[in-house]
Parts: structure tokens; C-alpha cells; sequence
């Protein structure tokens, strides 16, 4: 049996939502201010029909998703009540513009909450925009813990397109090894990858041993996995919001029949344009635009497919159900293909598509005032297999850097900051002859309101003739994605052809096999922010670098963010 | 093949100890001081020949044995080097006179140790005796954080008894189902219970799909899970050190041929008496002599049974080797029989054995101070199964109640103190009329120094015809185990027959299945106590009290036993 959802705003009602609406008594502000009190923990659940422990928000997988207007103010008390483990939220996408103590990075941005505390978020959604949260301490965003987060336009404004209704798309994959299991593997030695996803999800559904296009699948048992089925109306267009939080897979996104225009990325507007299908890596969000032109007599297959690695997953599927149709009624065409998982050129064409919409904000025309090339690598350290940039793994510390550097606790972390480069001989064509790297808690110090460059430059990992995609996610700020080229990035060619005119502002961006992308990005966000790899597995091996700038400025810290390591034991007055 | 031990002395050569010998600069003190740097992180383990993750020290499964000589101070810097997960470690039958801070219970006597923090735990060993340590928070006993713990008599001191070696065993069960997934079966609604173990371990290895002793397991694949021979000289007496840290089996061990000489009980001497098999629960520890007068051309089985549960586990084997025979020469009789499981009547006819060696301290002549009777009974809460002591469940507060307690921070956990007795007319024969029970956080406070008497009374569970043996441990203290009875204790009846003449000391003792077990102990060791069911879902499903004396003394808590909850809001001085 297929589930409609009701509603024509799409998503699921947000039974747990507590809004409050309330004027501050500051004259000159006016904000609503939204409260939620969530409780984390794990709960039993067959998310493709299969039961294992997955990670709830009060009983819920995924999470409920959030809804709020751009300028709204969101209090979320997070209490942990996991038995052993401490957690911490990630609102993905979100600036944390003056509250990056609010960011929901363990060992970066707070201490992790212990179980049976509570952590008060507080912070602005400054802009409208598709958005999720996850969980952002070990493996855990891999056990579920995740949800969309959707910001309106403000009272009076509009989106600079039209459409009539909202269908929300939350895409993730899952494993039946549990991740306390996945993440031993990946610290083994020799590292045990966690291998190809069991199943994908949409709105935390899936499929594991059964053909819903073959209408194998019995879901009369398991409700929990039976797909939500977006209901739509003929003749009309629906904004499709799509977030993907995967561990790993990037997925070609298609709705048969149905052409999709691109109008969001990562909560900036770009310049429509229309796709088949839609490439999208772990960490980003798009939104798109769909016609409901087609025959209102029939469903239509919805199929998120494993791109960029070879692939050994089933599509995820569901249904766009026109109103008139029966929800079960199966379409009687086949499910879109997914394209050609080594496709790279096409999928570098739909990326370079992407242009940021007319007036959107441009990047500083006088250039960079920092040029950082990362050169991402697979390397091994004391036979743990890891992934490097500049030949540093990322190991984080016990007290969180905003702590630490806010109140100079230089002890607390590597003193050696890492390096900007890498050697001019180094061939990214091929393994590197010495495989081996070293491991840091390093941090790259920005300074305040100065525009950085970065240039991410793919190279062959540890197996000959292959090279990884890595989605690189920036915390705290926005960047602007110049370009991507192949190969080696060449100073004073590379940039050259860099797109000062109109590049996509994002949070999010891809390095391709063998090839480099260029970002810029202005540092004028005070706090300590994470920039890594947005696939878990290769975050958790070591791929990321951390930013600090302004920290000095930090304030409203609260007690809690502090509350271990050497800031406990500096602002605790008793014996240490 | 099977792998012999080296040496006289028993036990595995502990590699990591860093044993320093200095004089402390006081005049007065001479104190040997032992200095251990652990790590606790999870690895891929096979203890049954079946690989899962397990909890170890310093990459060793079970964690090193410890040794020390009585009077000795230990310190152990224990690293967390786990993921998410925080960690404690308790040092089981360490009284931790003047240190309750140590004892390692998350909750109550410290927070738990954060991911990449160190805790120092000091201490001193006051008594000899045969002890061990284990993880206290959560479940992570079950993951295999355990260990011996070896206390020699202090310098020119000698044992009550004599011996040329040793041997120890340690003794454990051991599933294949995770302990995330155990703990979060526990908690459901309907529980799910964890059913019996998959296999008994003997020195941290057993078997699951072999028998050793009819020569159909093939160790030499996987080294891990042969079993730990242990090697004699014959016409010799050994002193079998044995001690029990499984999570749920009650056991019988016996040696083929031998008899066992019992001579101590957790740390405390008692009146040497022989018997053909020892029983032994959870959380308890014996000394027994054996003497190898057997004929010195063959191998005995050493053999360790489930009893008290219907047997659904295989025996654990190893070999008592005479040192003449190979020792992979299988013994040519068969291992020794485990006795009928519910054969309550012999098992309790063991316990009554016990007497308190000649010259033991014997309990206050005048009687108890404070009587309190705790029922125990199984219960529902909110759909939940649960344990509760006359009819409330304990659920460990977020900040743990040492701190709390002695900063007088009310608001830490239940004002309530929980009930003294139980309802007159509650029948222990049937399961309860309303099965409901309620949950608090509430504390017994003891008058320092006062003489606490402690009836335990076991009940029926909520299935018909059902109770079931609950091992009770308390920290901080031993009590005198007054006597046992069947059917409910009554005042003026049960205690007639206590033994007040030559009662055990111990830190554990058994409820039987409808009987009670009377305790008596003098409160004089300030801190805050666990008391509970060493059943480890047991006291997960809330069977257990805490037991607050004297806090107002404690001196010198470290700061990192107080940085979590409202000890570290009260502490820090920044914004909560």
C-alpha cells in the first residue's frame, strides 16, 4: 500500500512544532521566534523494510522538518537522550551569522552535549532557503539523524519565480551495518570500507529487497518503509525542494515525464534552466520547478539513482500522483534511467550550468587576498588509511577550537598551522610514491573581511587510474564557485577563465575526478568553521581543513559549548 | 591448537604497566605508588572465534590484570579514545575509603569521561584480595570493559592459607548481538529481552560453533578465542583466583577430579570448606585451593556452566595442564557436568557454607539503626519493562549525585526518598495485581557511621510462576550477609536465625528466587553509593538504589568528576 501525503504545502505536518509568535519589547525589533524542544535518541525502525537501530528526534525518523521566515529567530533546546553517546545538531546551510557557537560542530564549534543535557540553539535564519540539519559528531548524521529545513521569504516579499505548491524531497542511503560498526572499520587496520549504500532513501524511505516499479513490495507490514507519495494537482507548478544528506552516494534525481527547472541552489537563486535529471552530492540543496503537463491520468515514477561511483544500489523510488489517480496505481512506464554513473563530463555540464541569478551579490573584483590550494589526497597514517589535504588528515581535538582560541588556550590544539600548497612535481595523475601522511588538529587563521581563495585539486587516490568525487561543504559563509577544470589547476591559466560575472553563490561544491574547482569566498563571519568533504566515511578518514577568523570578536558563548576539555578546566574554579 | 601461559604466578604478562617505586616525601608514609596510562577504544575482537567489535585497554581484550600489593596507591589516567561515547571505569570491591570520587560510576560519582579526555583515577588498595574493574555507564560492561584486579598482602604480611602458585580466571558472557542494540531492546515498548548468552568466556575466550571437547573447534585460524591453558605443577595447591563480571549468567565452575578448597569471598577470608563445584554470580569473586595430586600424565577439563537460568549456553572449557602432558592433549574423561539450573537448594546450601574466618570483624552486637526492605519486583512503566525496589525504578540523573549532592544542588535529581518497605499484604508468590511502577531519581540517606540492616526480598515477575536470582553489590562497602530465607521476610521471625556469630563479609550477595537474603553493613564511608542488581539489564531496566552519606566530608573531588550538568553550570563562571 502507497502512502499519500494530505496537505498541499507539502512535507509532513509538524505535529511536535511549538510556534510561538511574540514581539520582543526592543522597540526597533519585531522577530517571531519559533521554540522547539527535541529529545535525540535511537529507536527501532525499517527504513527500507528492514528494522536496525536508527537515530529519532522525539520518536521521529527523519526529524521533523522545520518551516520559518527569513528573520526569524529559532530556539531549539536539544536534549540528548542517547544512553553513552553525546550528540550535537548541524543546521546545514544556516550562516550562524554572530552565533557560530550555534553551528552544531563537536570539537569545533561546543563540547558535545552529554546524554541527559540540554543545549540551547539560538539562532537567526537570515535567508530564505531549502536547508536540513544533521547530526555533526561521529558517524551519527549515517544513523539517521537528520531533517529538512525550509525558510520562507519574509512577510511581503516574493520568490523571484512563481509557483503554486511545494513537494519536499530529503534524500539520504542506508546501511544495515550499524555505524558504531562502520566507523571501527574505517579507523581498522587495514581500514574495512563500509562498501555501497544497502538502499537509498527519499523522506527516509526505501526499498531493500523488493521492486516497487515490479510491484514486489509488500508494505502492509511495514508502513515505515512504504514511499511518500507527492500528490499533485494537474496543471500547475510545484516547487520541488531537494536535499540530499547522504554518507556517500551522489544521486541523479528525475521525475519522468517531467522536465525540471533549476532555480535554487544551496539557498541562493540562480538563473533558471531546465534538466531531465538532476545531479546532486552529498551537502547540497536545490530547488526545482515542475509543470504538472502531463496526462492526469496516470502516476509518474519519482528515481534517485547512485551516480560518480559504480553502482551497486537500487534506485529510490516514489510517485508523483496526479489527484485524480488512484496513489497505488503503479505507472505504467518505466522508472527514469539513472545516466551512465561515469559520466563526468555531463555531470560537470549540469554544475557549470549553474549561474547566480541576475542581481545576486558578486565577488570582490579585486581579487583574493589569500590564494589556499588543497590538494585532496588518500593516504595512509601508521597503517589507518586516510584522506589528507596538503598531505594533513584533519584529527580533531577534545576542547573545541571556539573555546580554545577564543580564550587562547594555545595548548589545546596544533600549533602548526598547515600548509597553503603542495610541491609543483607532486602528479595528481597517479598514487603518490610515498603514501604516507601526517595528522593534525592545525587551523588555517583567516584574517576578518578578507577574501580567500581556494582551489580544491582532485588527485588519484592509493589505487591506480582512479580518482574520487568529493563534495566540499563550507560552514559559516557562503562561497562563489569560479570554475572547475581538469587536471592540475596552473597559476595564471587556471584562473583565467575563472567566472567573475556570474558564479553561483553556494555552501556546497564538487571536485571531480583528476580535476580542481576554484572558490572565493569573503571571511566575514566571526567564529571557527569547519570546510570538508561532505561525504561522512572520508570526513571521519581525515578530509577537512578548519577556518578561524575574528574570534576574538565571539561573543554570548554560552557556559555549555565550553563545559569540557581545557575550557571546563579554565572557568571551572575547582581542582583540575 | 591451545595456548599455554608462561610463568608460575598466573595470568598474562602485563606488558603496559609502568610500575615506579618512590618514597613519598612525608615522613610518615612509605606507599608504592603504580602509574597506568589506558586508552579505551573499541576494536574487532573474536572472543567466541566469532568476530564483533569489543571494548579494550590499550588495544587488549579483557583489559590488563592488574597487581598490586595491599596499601598501594594506583593511578590510572584513563584516556577516552572512543568515538561518542562517554566512559567510566569501576573498581569492583574497592572500597575507595576517603576517594568515593573514583569509584567510577557515571551519574553518581563523576561524569563521565568525554571522547578525547583523560580522568585520574587515585586510589588506594587497602586490602588484599581478588577483585576486578569494569565499565559503569551504559552498557559497556557488556562490551568487554573489564579486567582483573590482583591485590597481594602487603610486604611481610602472609595469606591465612598456604600455596606454591596461581591461577586466575576470569569469567564473562558474552553476546553477538550489539550492546547499542541490546540497551536500545531493553528500552523498548515491548522490551526485548537480550535472551541468553551466545557463549561463556574464560579469560576473555570461549567458543560458539565447536566444542573443545569433543576436538572439533580449529583455533589456529583465529588465535583470539583459544583458550588460555592453565598449566600446573603436579603435587602442588594453587590458589584459583575466580571472578565473575558476566552480564547475566549465574555459573558453576568446576575442575574434573579436583576439589575446591573455598578460602576467600570478595576479599574476605572465610572458614576453608571443600566442594566439587563453586557457584558464582555476577559481580562475585572467590579464592579456591586446589591441590594437583591427580594423575600427572593427563590433562583436566576446567569447566564453567550456566545455572539459576534455563541452559541455553555451552559450557566454557579450558585445560588445567600438568606440565608433563601436552598441552593440547585433550583430557581423556569428560568435562565436568554443570548441576541441574534450578537446583535453588544446592545453590543455596553453598552460600550458607560461607563463614567468616576466624578473628573477621563481626557486625555491631547492638543491632541496626536503620531497617529498610527492598522489594524486588518486576514492573511496567509507560509500557516499558522495568526492575523497581518497592516499586520504584532508579533512572541515574544527568548530573551525578556526588557533586550534587555535596554543592546541595536540589534540583540535580527526585526530592522524594524512596520507600523503606513494602505493602504487608503484597503477595511475593504472584506476579503484582497492577503491574505499573514509577521511576525517580531519589536517594537513601544514611546517618554516617550508623548500622544499616538490609532485607532483600525477591518476588514473582510479572510472568506466573517466575523469579528470578538477583547478585545485589554494593560500592563503597562490604555488609555481613545475616542469613537467608524462603517466602517473605518476617520482622521477628527471619531475624531469629540471623547469624551474627561468624556472618561473611562481602561486597555481593544473592537473592533467590522467593527467598530473601539479610545484609548488614556500618555506613561509615562518606560519598554516594550504588547498591544494586550486578544483573547488567537488570540495573539498566532500573534495579538498583543510591546510598548518600556523610557527603558533606568528601574533600578533594577532582574537577573533571563535577564538568557536566549543574556541577559545571554551578562551577564555571560563564553564561548557562
Amino acid at each position: 500500500m502507497l502512502r499519500p501525503i494530505r496537505g498541499f504545502v507539502g512535507a509532513r505536518i509538524i505535529l511536535i512544532l511549538i510556534q510561538c509568535v511574540f514581539v520582543l519589547s526592543a522597540v526597533e525589533v519585531a522577530a517571531t521566534v519559533h521554540h522547539f524542544t527535541w529529545e535525540v535518541g535511537y529507536m527501532f525502525w525499517a527504513p527500507n523494510c528492514i528494522e536496525n537501530p536508527v537515530m529519532a528526534i522525539n520518536g521521529r525518523f527523519p526529524g521533523p522538518t522545520i518551516r520559518a521566515k527569513a528573520g526569524d529567530i529559532i530556539h531549539f533546546d536539544l536534549t540528548n537522550k542517547l544512553s553513552t553517546e553525546g550528540v550535537v545538531i548541524h543546521w546545514h546551510g544556516i550562516r550562524q551569522i554572530g552565533t557560530p557557537w550555534a553551528d552544531g560542530t563537536a570539537s569545533i564549534s561546543q563540547c558535545a552535549i552529554s546524554p541527559g543535557e540540554t543545549f540551547p540553539y539560538r539562532f537567526v535564519v537570515d535567508r530564505p532557503g531549502t536547508y536540513f540539519y544533521h547530526g555533526h559528531f561521529g558517524m551519527q548524521r549515517s544513523a539517521g539523524l537528520y531533517g529538512s529545513l525550509i525558510i520562507d521569504v519574509a512577510d511581503g516579499l516574493k520568490e523571484p519565480f512563481h509557483y503554486n505548491g511545494e513537494l519536499n524531497l530529503l534524500l539520504s542511503d542506508w546501511w544495515h551495518l550499524s555505524v558504531h560498526k562502520q566507523e571501527l572499520g574505517l579507523s581498522a587496520t587495514p581500514m574495512r570500507w563500509i562498501n555501497e549504500p544497502n538502499s537509498l532513501l527519499i523522506n527516509g524511505q526505501g526499498k531493500s529487497n523488493c521492486s516497487i516499479a515490479a510491484a514486489t513490495c509488500n508494505f502492509t507490514e511495514l508502513q515505515q518503509c512504504a514511499p511518500e507519495v507527492l500528490r499533485v494537482k494537474p496543471k500547475q507548478t510545484y516547487r520541488l525542494r531537494i536535499a540530499s544528506t547522504t554518507a556517500l552516494a551522489s544521486l541523479s534525481v528525475a521525475v519522468a515525464n517531467h522536465k525540471l527547472v533549476v532555480v535554487e541552489a544551496d539557498g541562493n537563486y540562480v538563473e533558471p534552466f531546465e534538466v531531465d535529471d538532476l545531479y546532486i552530492h552529498s551537502g547540497e540543496n536545490y530547488s526545482v520547478l515542475i509543470k504538472t503537463d502531463q496526462d492526469p491520468t496516470k502516476n509518474y515514477w519519482i528515481s534517485a539513482g547512485v551516480v560518480g561511483r559504480k553502482n551497486k544500489t537500487s534506485q529510490a523510488l516514489t510517485i508523483l500522483n496526479y489527484e485524480s489517480v488512484h496513489a497505488g496505481k503503479l505507472p505504467d512506464s518505466r522508472p527514469p534511467d539513472t545516466p551512465l554513473w561515469n559520466d563526468t563530463i555531463r555531470m560537470r555540464s549540469f554544475v557549470e550550468q549553474l549561474r547566480g541569478l541576475n542581481n545576486s551579490p558578486l565577488p570582490p573584483p579585486a581579487g583574493a587576498h589569500r590564494h589556499i590550494v588543497l590538494l585532496n589526497t588518500q593516504n595512509l597514517y601508521r597503517g589507518q588509511t586516510k584522506w589528507a589535504l596538503n598531505n594533513v588528515s584533519l584529527s580533531l581535538p577534545a576542547t573545541p577550537y571556539l573555546g580554545s582560541i577564543r580564550y587562547s588556550l594555545i595548548d589545546a590544539f596544533d600549533a602548526n598551522v598547515p600548509l597553503e600548497s603542495f610541491p609543483n612535481d607532486y602528479d595528481i595523475m597517479a598514487p603518490a610514491a610515498n603514501p604516507n601522511c601526517t595528522v593534525s588538529s592545525g587551523v588555517y587563521w583567516l584574517q576578518i573581511n578578507s577574501t580567500v581563495d581556494v582551489i580544491l585539486q582532485n588527485a588519484n587516490t592509493m589505487s591506480a587510474n582512479t580518482s574520487e568525487i568529493h563534495p566540499w561543504h563550507l560552514h559559516g559563509h557562503d562561497f562563489w564557485v569560479l570554475g572547475y577544470g581538469d587536471g592540475k589547476f596552473v597559476d595564471g591559466v587556471g584562473d583565467k577563465n575563472f567566472n567573475l560575472k556570474d558564479p553561483p553563490l553556494r555552501n556546497t561544491a564538487v571536485t571531480f575526478p583528476y580535476g580542481w574547482t576554484a572558490l572565493r569566498f569573503v571571511a566575514d563571519n566571526p567564529g571557527v568553521w569547519a570546510f570538508h568533504c561532505h561525504i561522512k566515511p572520508h570526513l571521519h578518514m581525515g578530509m577537512g581543513v578548519v577556518f578561524a577568523l575574528g574570534v576574538e570578536r565571539v561573543q554570548g558563548i554560552p557556559g555549555q559549548a565550553l563545559a569540557c576539555g581545557l575550557t571546563a578546566k579554565l572557568f571551572m574554579n575547582t581542582k583540575f
